[in-house]
């Protein structure tokens, strides 16, 4: 068998994120189905991350395990003559036998992006969150910096994750604004459950007053959910980037 | 009564395009759907361009004319409670009683956007040309410079256009490319039907080699349609800005 890697974008607006889930429609269930349809072969894809509904993926990496004889840069073409508008197949190798898209990632890179005019723009509100207020963003920048480094982020994590750890590092973390928007990139070996929603949600609640900009690194080493921002809402977050 | 300018950003993918048409669905027919919504009165919206059917718009001008007591700067609020999620009204301002959309235009910004990688992209499919091919990115950005300047551009025009003159003065016209997606910016004093469309699949055309970068100058004294490239597709067409 061989395994096959493959990078999907998708806008994940209509879907109820990556991972199947029994009575709701995911971005894994309608690959699993075209490639059903494609090669006949029923396959078990392997995510890169779970991605919680509504969130989108830039290049989103999976890989499953086929006899199929379609050569692997082809199934993107076929892929794609299944899929829905919103889900697309971007490539295709044949990776080796033991790459796994979730294990043998080694870091990724999401970005989270706010819209701060009065009114959503009818082009960027499927891939932001609308929030219509003035926030100082250079008290944002200044705050993102204390998260850099290898931390224990137990504070920012919603229950229901499996995490086996809470410590994971954040290489970069960056806070800018080009007119209205807002966009926060983060570049860590690993996130916990909401981790980037959250930390999204604290540097608002920093660009509002809510929390003080030197507060951050007390917030994340007291580990308590509660002191940090609310979980910001999923249409904002992009993953952009998996590096392996 | 009051003459009021409002800025509308919507994705064209669904209408026909901004203008008021029979049997089909255009931006102005919903904007001016909500406009008596909420106010109670039968409008006539001046918009500041045509643009055509699958065509966007990140900041389109729009003027209409009311006795309404709400005052100017609530009334996108009020729209955007009544509008579909691809429209939407981001501000509202009384303007002199002589201002007009279209006619009071000095100019406007249009960006043409090619994605050039081999597979579609979920997140851009609806906002870019797909055109899956190497294209020389230089010799496009050398023949962009030969468009600028005050021209008559007679043989970039589509047959249907209404227009007294087909002499236009385009003032920047800029080629970029980041990753697979290609840009073409254009600021012009005015523009003929379908005259970025045509722009942009001549500039394609050089890209491919079918078109020397050196003969756009030759070509534009020609006045002829045919010895252009083709109209690129409406999907990669967006209204930037107009300044009056």
């Amino acid at each position: 068998m061989k395994n096959i890697v493959l990078t999907v974008s998708y806008d994940g607006t209509n879907y109820h994120g990556f991972q199947k889930q029994n009575n709701a429609t995911t971005v894994q269930e309608l690959l699993e189905g075209a490639i059903f349809e494609i090669t006949g072969e029923k396959s078990a894809i392997i995510g890169c991350s779970r991605t919680d509904a509504g969130v989108h993926a830039e290049e989103y990496v999976c890989n499953f395990h086929t006899n199929t004889k379609i050569p692997a840069d082809k199934i993107p073409f076929a892929l794609n003559t299944v899929l829905p508008d919103d889900i697309s197949c971007m490539s295709g190798r044949v990776a080796e036998e033991d790459f796994h898209a979730r294990f043998s990632a080694k870091s990724k890179i999401y970005e989270y992006r706010i819209w701060t005019a009065p009114h959503k723009h009818a082009l960027s509100a499927r891939f932001s969150w609308h929030y219509p207020q003035k926030v100082n963003v250079s008290a944002m920048k200044k705050a993102a910096m204390a998260f850099i480094g290898e931390k224990d982020f137990a504070g920012f994590m919603s229950t229901g994750g499996q995490q086996k750890t809470t410590v994971k590092e954040i290489y970069d973390l960056k806070v800018s604004k080009t007119g209205d928007m807002i966009k926060i990139k983060i570049h860590a070996n690993g996130y916990l459950y909401n981790m980037v929603r959250i930390i999204a949600g604290t540097l608002v609640y920093v660009g509002n007053g809510k929390i003080d900009k030197n507060e951050i690194e007390e917030i994340i080493a007291s580990k308590d959910r509660k002191r940090a921002g609310i979980t910001a809402p999923p249409e904002g977050l992009m993953l952009k980037k998996v590096f392996y």
